[in-house]
């Protein structure tokens, strides 16, 4: 490999694995420089260069070829990358955010300066994802990618399910454990996985989705409750990230669904990511690793490194090296218009007649119900529990018979509503 | 992508799906020359050009450029290939035995006249392991690649163990589906694995291994009562394909093995396969999809096709597109180095003493027990099953044990003796 100089921006988690990557397998990779906040603080691993704390000493740098963007977040983010891509040197970036907010404008940019852009640890961290879509799918058309791509909230969900524990209670135990940030809003609230989404359907559809515009619940109100009826079922909950183009449109969503038990997804446990990708030809190919971690996503960063690098002296490499992302923002298809199948739990008051009358709301708004239960909320208490698997139907027309029933007299509490993962999507 | 002229060799299940995606989305990849055995043959799409039964027609083509190889077997495969690539043809390959016997030669000869050998359909069909191997997990040193890599043993097996159904039978139902050959000996007895196992080799470990060496029992011999005592014990019956690094030399082997019913290697079904891929930086990388069939085949085949067509114009471009592999064959460990934990049932006569017997055998060849049940066959017999589950020992010391005991008074059968899968190995 021919000799490539590097900058990195950032000497966090990821970047120390960079650098123990880097220097432990690559002798003519060479980091230059490295820029953070605090040059006093102490590091894991000795820098094998140069640290600033100015990151504009890294993107201004006129023999630095190759961006390492490992701090994160939307700001100085933004600012520093464009101005890197401005001065034609190649990003490789972990920055989910930055891509899903500005990605339109930075691919197109790209373009402009004839540089690449290489994002193979913005998701799914360890996974290949992007190199397996890019190059190893890429006489497939893709009709849908969906998966578990938030390490913290599937490790929140297995705790809930093998423990019986309450959301805040396995929230506190991930953050004891260094599992969930401090502030975990970003991952209980599906924001982490619409980021990559955004991204995902940047790969698979050729255009990124506005985060805006992505359907999103996140983990905070699942009940403890589902995750045993779900079983009896056949089901677990899992928190799905879905970009589907279901032929009305492409619908991508966030949102805790139903995953049938003999699915592989529904044996990705803990902190590690899957994703199911469907392809015209090849039909469905999941993938299963390790959404996060130093050595994980180093791992991603540091391949893109060296794929660029081996094909930097080739002439008019962009071309042939990036991943075809088109201008502007994915059209998604409106809210109501997903489909699935649905799990729901209500209580209701015991009176005869009161599943003839859900049948009638959901038949009225085209809803068929495959199976429904209904059994005692408790032997002392006179209220009773309805569970219902529906057919297919789609999230608009189970939104307006909810509405219907929510205003019904015998309805006490409509206890959960959650799609259920079909094979179909993946 | 510029125009590139292709030419194919076989046309059936696969050739099909290929001249299908190539018609369908490639303009510019021209497919000139199809050489089949029997040109009065009808098939079942259109070749959309001339159609020999003369393949020298297209590997002596001056204006073919890339020769697809979808006849299989290994002659007339090898004198054509290597004339292709003789006359400087980029191969696409979906032979596994073909390159299993003979990969150290085409590629030492392919490194000479500077083409490439792109092999993605010949490894798990559809799953873009090849890509993900090289260009994905770039940055890894493998140390272990384990998997279901034949769907027709991995459909026998789910039909025993869900049916309770003898091997026989299972085999039978299989042929009747078209799901097993009519001679089923590649498939049953591990050969296909163990070609598909010696490209995986060359792939992650950076030579071909020579099959011969290659440790392999294939599943004729599988009790169906091993599966319900397998579950019992938390395991499911697979027949694995391992290339594995275990740290006193490369171990590569084929057997039925006992994989934990957590692990999402348990719940590839059916025709999948499923492989697991542990690099040193990301720790482990599962993908699961179709093994086979025409449009996943040819979905790998097609995407060669295209990333290799657009490589093509750059200069110098098989350096940087080619899968590196190194001369001659791999150096692979003795056959009784393998480790890991072992199942094992046996029928005893129920005398007093014979578990201590057994535990003061496996002593002396440093197996050690993880846990051993002992019960009776039936009630109206006086002889009792005993299970044994090991701790991590070695399979020499384990034949060695198992051949002190065939010779002790109180052994009537030596049922079963599997290998469990661990993580670590994968």
């Amino acid at each position: 490999m021919a000799r490539v100089v590097l900058g990195m921006l950032g000497f966090g988690t990821v970047g120390t694995g960079v650098v123990r990557l880097l220097s432990d397998r690559y002798q003519s990779l060479v980091l230059k420089k490295v820029a953070v906040r605090d040059t006093s603080k102490e590091r894991r691993v000795a820098a094998p260069c140069a640290v600033t704390d100015d990151p504009f000493a890294v993107v201004d740098d006129p023999e630095i070829e190759v961006v390492i963007e490992v701090m994160g977040g939307e700001q100085p983010a933004l600012e520093l990358i464009t101005r890197a891509i401005e001065r034609r040197k190649h990003i490789v970036t972990a920055n989910k955010e930055l891509l899903a907010k500005h990605g339109p404008d930075l691919f197109a940019l790209a373009r402009k300066r004839g540089v690449a852009i290489c994002f193979e640890a913005s998701v799914a961290g360890g996974i290949p994802l992007i190199a397996t879509m890019h190059k190893g799918l890429e006489a497939n058309k893709i009709s849908s990618l969906c998966g578990i791509l938030n390490g913290t909230t599937n490790f929140i969900l297995s705790s809930m399910e093998d423990r019986g524990e309450a959301f805040a209670d396995a929230l506190k135990k991930a953050q004891d454990l260094g599992f969930a940030e401090a502030d975990p809003t970003a991952d209980i609230e599906g924001y982490d996985v619409a980021y990559k989404l955004s991204i995902l359907t940047a790969l698979g559809f050729g255009r990124f989705a506005r985060t805006d515009n992505i359907a999103r619940s996140g983990i905070t109100k699942v009940d403890p409750k589902d995750f045993k009826t779900a079983n009896e079922f056949g089901y677990r909950i899992k928190l799905l990230g879905k970009a589907v183009n279901q032929g009305n449109g492409l619908c991508v969503r966030v949102e805790p669904t139903l995953v049938p038990l003999t699915h592989p997804l529904a044996a990705v446990s803990g902190s590690n990511n899957g994703i199911v990708v469907h392809g015209d030809a090849v039909g469905q190919i999941m993938m299963i690793g390790p959404g996060a971690g130093e050595m994980p996503t180093a791992s991603a960063v540091v391949g893109d490194v060296v794929n660029l690098s081996t094909a930097l002296q080739l002439p008019d490499f962009a071309s042939y090296f990036q991943a075809e992302i088109e201008d502007g923002w994915a059209e998604l298809a409106a809210e109501g218009d997903w489909q699935c199948p649905y799990y729901l739990r209500m209580v209701v008051r015991d009176h005869p007649g009161v599943i003839g009358q859900i049948g009638t709301i959901f038949g009225r708004h085209n809803l068929s119900i495959s199976s429904i239960v209904q059994r005692p909320v408790s032997e002392t208490e006179k209220n009773a529990s309805i569970i219902i698997i529906t057919h297919t139907g789609k999230s608009g027309d189970m939104t307006a018979a909810l509405n219907e029933i929510s205003s019904c007299e015998f309805l006490e509490n409509l206890a959960a509503c959650m799609p259920i993962y079909e094979a179909r999507h993946a």
